[in-house]
């Protein structure tokens, strides 16, 4: 576990001041800008050198077959893998005929600056050329939060000691080279050989449009360009256009000091449907309206987004600046994976790189959106509307695997399942009761009635009716779910998964009630009173296993029973497992790859007593290697409630620091979006202790000692609150709004206008810390 | 299910008297011929049409890289695809420049016939041309079982109403073209093209060689072919060769009735480190040999053989003529399979057809190998000096997969693990135990203590050891095995499968005693006594699951509280399942593919007591949908047992005419050899009642009604027994031999010389009939 060496610890940046090309592609992921709608990576200006070459819009894909060796029933014959799209980060530049490349000449200094406040990228680099010229050149890049089409980068050169001759040439370039890398790693990405056929070309005076077809996917996409110039009398501009490179190129001659510069509007488009004039004519008109807007107010803009977002998302960590940037760098992250993404899946990765290739999985449902839904509900509202938008491929998949109402995929773009492993995939049916768990979470925390009316009734029913085909009732009475896998991926194909039970009651229950609310919609889903009743039955009916000999839950059926892992003999070097044991191994025995019990007590936490609570987490925390970057969260969360508040502080800060520390070391493929809103999660849930249960929101607050306080906000209602939390007591203050009722554990409070009211936190006795897996413990981050 | 119309029903012989070409390749299969060193499918010798054109060589493979969409740890890089290697069968005829093709013209009479006795495949054509010219064509095939390397055509032409001119060209081709066919179905093979890379070819004044390297796994072959020519005087002859063509071409003008004929002498060889010359010299030198041996010496060293085996091996029915003929052919075809394989594998389809791609299963250890130890155990040793030679793979295996021991492939041509789909191939480990079975029945069989020190000690130690480390003590003392997959390929990934803990039971048992039989060799293998005892204890701690609730043995760990599968619903067309539904479904629920429990019954009987065995069969009768080929015989052995004799004898007859009417609807890729075996099985262990047990020979036979007599030979101990079985006494009189001991039910008897003993049989008491699954009912072989 490595930190790039030279981030600064700041609050509201992350500064790089030197340039380590190893770490290239990492930076480019921690320094991605992204809308939701559009990303790009931070690569360099001039493009070159590149980790990974990366510009994506959301749902932008290419399909490919996908091969077995074997081939089964219901096996998905295509997948969907992100598109790198036309690049129009591309800024070239000839200083006296010697193009501008870092690994040449010398670089004199070298700063980049992610502002975590004003939603840009900056870069200052000063250059001396192989032949001896210097050169400062400037970048400021934004991909707006405002105009989701938009992108656009302030760019500017200056001669520094003497005289230069500079050529600019700034493009949009397709079917960028990418080089493979053999890979045996599940997590990486296929490999798109020039998938981009070109459709129109055209320069402009000073800009340009490139529109290209997917090829096979046949999805339409156009990028334009146009730039505002400010360069010495005598400079010159031309255009040109062919295939896939789209250039303006300015010629200039600097004296020392003088500058040459623009900027460039950037707007990108694409369609399934539209035809090639539309499109045009849709980026022409976003490009004039950016042009219109200006950089100045592009920027101002930007700001004014992100001071209202922080207002109500901030979490403040007093005595840990370290943890404190990390957690604004994590929030900030998921805000751009979700803000614009409008109707279009929010991927693992959001738009920072091409890991996962690309797809959405379960946890955004489970991670981002929990984040998203007390900060910035609407982006969920969105992200579900999405869901709803793929109902009829999920149903299609439901009458294929021949079950009843709507199957999610387990990996996905465009809603068609993708994952080729079925074990670990198609059977982990939990993807649907997370999708229903977001609806029900969603609705709790804003009360919206008419998205229950129009999307959260037909998502919850549809996902009703697949866990009533898919369990069934023993003789004794029991209603069991059988074959299935959880979220550890460690295990497969097990009886009784406890957390997807009780996901799946949760989801049952909800359909069922949603419908007794909604009895005219109800019937225009065609569900009946024996059918809700059915649901009602299930879910009362719902067999969750329990361990008696040991006195805790078994994570599925006979988990308990299994060897345990010999972790004694496992070395450090070993992990993650699965790239050293063959799944067979890892399913048979007792280890855990990621949350799975541990995730139940935090997402159905009625379900568990204390007691229980205390003994599974321990438990399970003794076989939790954290292969996975979702698990940290999960268990600072259930450390925090079971009282090991040190443990949920190491785990709050792996979450956070999970790609500016690169602990998986696959940051370079894109963020890990989920973690990083894993790391707000262990804040808030888990030392803040807020629960949104049936219809209250309650908050059991501890600090851990590596803390001297924190501040954190969510927005429960429509109202935002500020929560306060110091060694002994908490303090709540309404942000705006008139009133709110909430909990602070078993007293309900009614918060008024902004009067703070101040309660004691309860002292946690002191117990046994659980043990991890040898070598597999959370870097300490407190004094101990 | 349904019969080719044209198969008579005759005691010694199958013969086609109608050419159906829609139902040539399932002919081709039925009319391979082989010695399991050498096959040839029943192709037309003019080539063409062909269902599927096939020549093997066993072990002669191409590799190909397996596609993963998900990599994983441990899979395997590549497969093994059989080639069909060089074609020798060709022999084209011109008919006044017209070419002999059954598709044109008028085919006048058709008749071939498979000799059972005679290891012949005889045909006889008369054919009119379109322009009118009448020729008839005879031909007679035979691969020799004396001569493994060696096979030989006879073939004439002969005039009938008028003069013609022929032309006759006898070939060598290799790199036929094979049609490719888009398929789902994962017992298919894979298509390769032209896999074979010229090395020599050569043309002799009658005959040529052709030598080749199949293109990836580098392995050499050669075929040479030489002519012994009658032809009319004036008679023109002349060969040449090319790089994947050697023919030797024969004009002659006949009369009426003249002829024109010749025998047609091939020879095959293959390997993988010998030198192109020494191949050359190797086939050539086979060649000679057979030339001198002459077509007449061919013939008659063939039908010795055969009469050799014939009599320690065959079953007489009396009463039902077609299964009699059924059985002969079942026979007939598990001995071309097994003969002279000599250390190199007995494919699933032996070499009779490219299905599963030519590899070999562990059923070739429980059926194959079961017919041929009583009636030819040098096959047997054979075979299992092949599973010896490839226990380095074995060892290699099993480290990667982090055990101890060996761990036998799944499928595999080389002994490398060709399985790309691990939950129904390597998870099903229960492979290394049934050829630790097969040792320990062989050894019983045939008392063969220098193979027992050699090849037998070294198998039962290192399959032992893969149990050991495979398993683990639980807490309350039992040895239990975690997520395997046992026989039944409609469940997988279970804990504790009762096959598979009973089998490396008795795996862990024999290797322990074997070793206190041999101690030095046991030093040799580096096993201690502490090992030895380790394996003792894991056998008897050995835990065998129990559902109390409806005393039975479930199949597997929670096997019995899983859904039913819903066989009302499922229409005849939704079979076999696995075309029709997903894993998973069939995984979850309770739907047998084959005898799993039952199969345990069948061959560890001794660890059931009789009323559990009637109670398990019952049980999984109702489940059992015979979509494997392997799961009849296996029923019938165990209905026999629980005493429904008619039941028992239905699945005989299924099993006996699995390829003759084409029940799987894929005879056309070859023979389900194990199914063949297991119609002798059936018989013999069924209704004959033949169980080897520790030092003893067994019998309680019993008679179906719906025959009037049955009798069999085996050969036990070296000695030849013959049985016979009349519905209320059975007659035991030795062959050869001076003396052998064996048990009549619970009477020990010792025959000698050739004196008769008769014993009554005990009757079976009437019970009622147990049900198959609705639709999966054996076809009623009996008068009700």
């Amino acid at each position: 576990m490595f930190r790039h060496p030279s981030f600064r610890i700041e609050p509201w940046s992350v500064t790089e001041t030197a340039l380590d090309l190893d770490l290239l592609a990492q930076t480019e992921s921690v320094f991605a800008l992204s809308n939701g709608h559009l990303g790009m990576r931070g690569n360099l200006d001039e493009g070159e050198p590149h980790g990974l070459p990366g510009t994506y819009l959301n749902s932008v894909y290419e399909s490919r077959p996908l091969p077995y060796a074997e081939a089964g029933f219901g096996y998905p014959e295509s997948s969907q893998t992100v598109v790198n799209v036309t690049n129009g980060k591309i800024i070239r530049l000839l200083v006296d005929d010697e193009p501008f490349d870092v690994r040449y000449g010398q670089l004199l200094s070298h700063r980049r600056v992610l502002d975590l406040r004003g939603g840009l990228l900056s870069r200052e680099v000063e250059w001396r050329s192989p032949a001896g010229a210097t050169v400062r050149v400037t970048s400021t890049r934004l991909v707006s939060l405002v105009q989701r089409s938009v992108a656009a980068i302030h760019y500017e050169v200056e001669a520094v000691d003497a005289a230069v001759h500079v050529v600019v040439q700034s493009e949009l370039v397709a079917n960028e080279a990418i080089a493979p890398r053999a890979s045996e790693d599940p997590r990486d990405s296929a490999i798109l050989d020039q998938p981009l056929e070109a459709e129109e070309s055209l320069a402009s005076p000073a800009g340009g449009i490139l529109v290209h077809r997917v090829r096979q996917s046949g999805l339409m996409l156009a990028a334009a360009m146009d730039h505002e110039i400010e360069a010495p009398r005598g400079s010159q501009v031309s255009s040109q256009a062919s295939a896939d490179v789209a250039s303006v190129v300015v010629i200039g001659h600097l004296r020392p000091s003088q500058r040459l510069g623009f900027t460039k509007f950037l707007a990108y488009g694409w369609s399934a449907e539209r035809s090639r004039p539309a499109l045009h004519d849709q980026v022409t008109g976003a490009l004039q309206a950016a042009r219109h807007a200006g950089w100045k107010r592009l920027v101002s803009s930007q700001r004014k987004f992100l001071d209202e977002f922080w207002a109500g998302a901030d979490v403040e960590l007093d005595g840990d600046p370290e943890v404190q940037q990390a957690v604004r760098f994590s929030i900030f992250h998921v805000l751009q994976a979700g803000a614009r993404a409008e109707s279009r899946p929010i991927a693992a990765k959001g738009l920072t790189g091409p890991g996962y290739d690309g797809h959405a999985f379960w946890d955004t449902e489970i991670y981002v959106l929990g984040l998203l839904v007390l900060s910035r509900a609407e982006s969920v509202a969105d992200a579900l509307r999405w869901r709803h938008a793929t109902l009829p491929a999920a149903r299609a998949r439901a009458r294929q695997l021949g079950l009843s109402g709507a199957a999610f995929p387990w990996r996905t773009i465009n809603g068609a399942e993708c994952s080729a492993y079925w074990p670990a995939g198609t059977a982990a049916f939990h993807v649907s009761a997370d999708v229903a768990y977001a609806v029900v979470r969603y609705l709790r925390v804003t009360g919206d009635a008419e998205f229950e009316r129009e999307v959260g009734i037909e998502l919850l029913v549809e996902t009703a009716r697949l866990w009533r085909s898919l369990g069934h009732h023993h003789v004794d009475g029991t209603f069991r779910i059988d074959g299935v896998t959880g979220p550890d991926e460690y295990g497969a194909l097990a009886d009784n998964n406890v957390y997807t039970n009780l996901m799946a009651q949760l989801n049952l229950r909800a359909a069922a009630e949603t419908c007794s609310r909604h009895p005219d919609r109800a019937r225009e889903l065609g569900v009946g009173t024996e059918e809700a009743a059915s649901w009602h039955d299930a879910a009362r009916d719902m067999y969750v296993p329990f361990d008696s000999r040991l006195g805790i839950h078994p994570q599925a059926d006979g988990f308990t029973e299994h060897q345990m892992w010999d972790f004694d003999a496992t070395p450090p070097d070993a992990y993650p497992l699965m790239l050293h044991f063959p799944y067979f191994d890892l399913y048979r025995k007792q280890v855990v790859k990621q949350a799975d019990l541990v995730l139940a007590m935090q997402v159905r936490g009625d379900a568990f007593s204390a007691e229980e609570k205390a003994r599974n987490f321990s438990y399970y925390e003794s076989l939790t290697v954290r292969d996975s970057s979702l698990s940290a969260c999960s268990q600072a969360v259930m450390a925090a409630e079971t009282g090991h508040l040190g443990l949920a502080y190491d785990y709050v800060s792996e979450s956070s620091l999970i790609d500016l520390d690169d602990l998986e070391h696959n940051t370079r493929d894109g963020l890990h979006i989920a973690a990083l809103a894993g790391a707000w999660i262990a804040l808030v849930d888990g030392l803040g202790g807020v629960r949104v249960e049936e219809s209250r929101l309650v908050l059991r607050p501890h600090l851990p000692d590596e803390l001297e306080g924190l501040r954190f906000r969510v927005t429960y209602r429509g109202v935002r609150l500020l929560v306060g939390i110091a060694s002994a007591e908490a303090r709540y203050q309404l942000l705006d709004g008139d009133e709110l009722s909430l909990w602070h554990y078993d007293e309900e409070l009614t918060l008024r206008g902004n009067a703070e009211v101040c309660r004691p936190i309860p002292a946690v006795p002191p117990q046994p810390a659980p043990g991890q897996p040898k070598g597999r413990e959370p870097r300490r981050r407190g004094p101990g």
